[in-house]
């Protein structure tokens, strides 16, 4: 698959992480020639907290997490990872090979059940071939490497076209922090915990509350503020772990929460900038609404309307669809109060087009490949940015033909 | 523009209402050797009724409407619709358009101005050039004829690929009651009054409280149930004028509510039909659910959903994705109690694939154009039936360049 246009020049220098070794094999659970299991071993003593999708139908590797996160137990821990198949959807099946490879990596890796977190993305409702994924469980171990997550990156992928990798470093009290996370999305991004699925590693010490707590709140204001075309995945699985490698405690450090802010922030971008068929990136953001829950309203429909999108994919200053959606938002809205700008550019205000605005100069503008459309509601001090990308034919390609 | 697929043989042969006439001219407002401009005279003692978007970015011509629905005044009303340009967020012009055109046509035609109603559809935030409007009034009126609908169905068009008709007639006490109604809308088309613009007549006597009644609660099953893009319209209308001409009161009357009913389904399906760059037309069949509100949201998820949309135009039976769309939807599901079907082909049951489902069975299905896709929730007995199309390359090559 190209490359997506908005793709980083190259995967990041990521950092090794103390107490995280990574593996990834090639066990043809559905693609051939590559690689589509990653195995991420993780020391004794680390935390491990996860924020996973709320979707109703969601699947049996999901629940497993669920029921884990949180639990007593501070023997070594596992992140073990297949793409191709994501065992939702597939009845009592898709428990029984969730179990079976929890019990062939404890016994082979001699950790825990109870320690043992697997995600699978892919195709929904097929059964997931587990003995593919057993079968290499040794092979794995084997691999294990602390520079491995590159490969672990590239092994999670599905229609993604570029592996996602971010990493930040704290100093607290003097020593030194390091954070390190991979992605996987590009397709099925909606609000309710946007990316299908992101790891992340850090050699902090942080109990499993203080790190759950930054965790969900953190997704709130990155994963969950980014839309590629609003359908919400079954199989949405963030994961951190904490080593405490570094003999540094971070509980309550304010750093160390703003930079794994941060690291979560670029992840989510690089999902937006994978989206599928994508060749903008979008900001969209939204002040003076009547309070934050009217400004995302406002926000997440300008990012999910099909006309606003498919308007910025043909690169038309169409700004009477960001009317058009900021009408339909269900947001209390004062149309002759609406200030609208795409960039620097005075759009409209006061109920119609600025007298300063040149359709020629907006036309410019959105020839560029990052976009900022920006809404000011005129009523009160609520704010929102989201994320978004344009609607392309790339997008129908992939989606018409992604089982062929 | 080519022809949907979808569409019906021909125009359907629209009998004349007592008490109706109609023109249509070409008044250049943004299109060229076309027609743009209709007009419907009514017989003095017409009673009027109308249904508008929820949209708090609406139009001029919207609020001008809104504000005569259900007024006093007996004598001659009119409609006056234009294509080409929606004078919607055109500030201050906006107002002062509706306003122009209204005064000129009440003079040319001797009606007041509170029963004369106006629509314009097009393009949103540019000046409606009303003085193009008001010059033809005269030639309007010299063309009024009793067998105009269909040049008015089409004067009403912008992207759609045909004009948009239909007809009921009801006996009642032994005498004819006959209904007529166009309509135009093939983007923009969202639950909140679906489609931009219908126009309905009849030569039944019926108040304005009790035709109203029938046109609200007819919407909420028809216009409000279909969805092309999950947009909503600045200008949604649907107009009605009962003319009285046959003589027969249908107040009350179960027939006539029926069959004006099925005549408002029957465009609005004929919408969905011309539905941008529609190849499939669909109906999701939701029953089951824990009450009718939540059998909606899962019709509508999934009738909105791109990931379905693009499926159903890959001709795939990727019903994973309609589980995805299930569990997102915001409703109480329980995942191994859907019942999954593509037509009469069951597909999922007990939480996962049926054992008799045959994918190239189901493959076969998704290959014909009128398509039904079923799912019983197994918790209680709302239902809800919805109608969209799929979403394909046309859809994004129409959107992407409206414009230009």
């Amino acid at each position: 698959m190209t490359k997506s246009p908005l793709a980083p020049a190259a995967f990041p220098a990521l950092p090794t992480i103390g107490g995280v070794r990574f593996a990834a094999v090639s066990a043809g659970v559905r693609y051939k020639n590559r690689t589509d299991v990653m195995l991420a071993e993780l020391a004794e003593g680390t935390t491990v907290a996860g924020v996973y999708t709320t979707s109703a139908t969601r699947s049996a590797p999901v629940l497993d997490c669920q029921s884990k996160t949180g639990g007593p137990g501070t023997g070594r821990a596992a992140f073990l990872v297949n793409s191709g198949n994501s065992n939702a959807f597939t009845g009592r099946n898709g428990a029984e090979a969730v179990a079976a490879i929890c019990q062939v990596t404890a016994a082979t890796l001699g950790i825990e059940e109870a320690r043992l977190f697997t995600s699978s993305t892919g195709v929904i409702g097929e059964p997931l071939p587990h003995d593919r994924i057993t079968a290499k469980l040794s092979e794995l171990r084997d691999a294990l490497s602390v520079d491995g997550i590159e490969g672990a990156a590239k092994a999670i992928m599905t229609t993604d076209t570029f592996p996602k990798g971010s990493a930040a470093t704290v100093t607290v009290g003097g020593k030194t922090v390091t954070i390190a996370g991979i992605a996987k999305g590009s397709g099925m991004i909606a609000p309710d915990m946007a990316t299908m699925l992101v790891y992340i590693f850090t050699d902090a010490a942080i109990g499993f509350d203080a790190l759950q707590a930054l965790l969900s709140q953190g997704t709130d204001r990155t994963f969950n503020c980014i839309t590629v075309d609003s359908d919400t995945s079954t199989s949405d699985t963030l994961l951190m772990a904490a080593t405490g490698a570094s003999g540094v405690d971070v509980t309550g450090n304010a750093e160390f929460a703003s930079a794994l802010e941060g690291l979560m922030m670029d992840l989510a971008h690089q999902v937006v900038r994978d989206g599928e068929g994508a060749t903008k990136f979008v900001e969209v953001q939204i002040s003076g609404a009547a309070n934050d829950g009217d400004a995302r309203k406002v926000a997440m429909a300008i990012a999910n309307s099909p006309l606003v999108k498919t308007a910025i994919a043909g690169e038309d200053p169409n700004w009477g669809r960001i009317v058009m959606a900021v009408g339909k938002s269900g947001a209390e809205a004062d149309r002759d109060k609406l200030v609208i700008r795409f960039g620097d550019i005075l759009v409209a205000e006061n109920g119609w087009v600025s007298p300063s605005y040149s359709e020629a100069q907006a036309a410019a503008y959105m020839k560029g490949q990052d976009l900022v459309i920006s809404v000011e509601m005129g009523l009160g001090a609520g704010e929102s940015t989201v994320w978004t990308c344009d609607l392309t034919h790339r997008y129908i390609e992939i989606n018409a033909d992604y089982r062929s």
